[in-house]
């Protein structure tokens, strides 16, 4: 099941662009106060740090991605999640546009 | 005054990409079922065409843009908007990222 719409939050109108726009994405508030976002990565290979830990749950296209001292990349596709560990870090490797919603915490 | 966070929005997911990524949006509905988006232009110079009438709000940085069947080039930034007839089209030139609200109509 993929997540297409998110009822009830509240939407920052402005965007976050990282590396030089390879990565978009919006943040928005649930009405319980938790912070996410939505967002897309273009083709590329990226590398993303985390501060606290995050969920990417993809909900368009597909991406690999290898977590931080690991060897192996891994798939992930719509209806997919991956993990990564607070304090860390992952690499992202994108063919198609890779849709997803980032879950703090 | 910016529209910083518009509150209530059922948050479509997947982003819309537009020219290669030049230009990202998600889409939203108000509660009222009002269907809008927020999104970013990148450095560039595009042409869009548009369907329904827009009013392109402006939420950070800035653009250029020339509306179909004039020559002039008229800046917008942060706070501004400027409105484009339906089934027409306009040319934004953006040199430093564009975020912007889309109201349809």
């Amino acid at each position: 099941m993929t997540t297409d719409t998110i009822l009830n939050v509240a939407l920052t109108t402005k965007a976050n662009v990282y590396f030089d726009g390879k990565c978009v994405s919006h943040g928005f508030t649930l009405a319980d106060g938790t912070k996410k976002s939505v967002g897309v990565v273009l083709p590329a290979t990226l590398t993303f740090n985390t501060g606290a830990p995050e969920i990417m749950e993809c909900v368009g296209g597909a991406c690999e991605y290898k977590l931080a001292g690991t060897d192996a990349w891994v798939a992930s596709s719509v209806g997919e999640s991956f993990k990564v560990p607070g304090n860390s870090s992952f690499e992202i490797r994108v063919t198609e546009a890779y849709h997803y919603i980032c879950h703090f915490g």
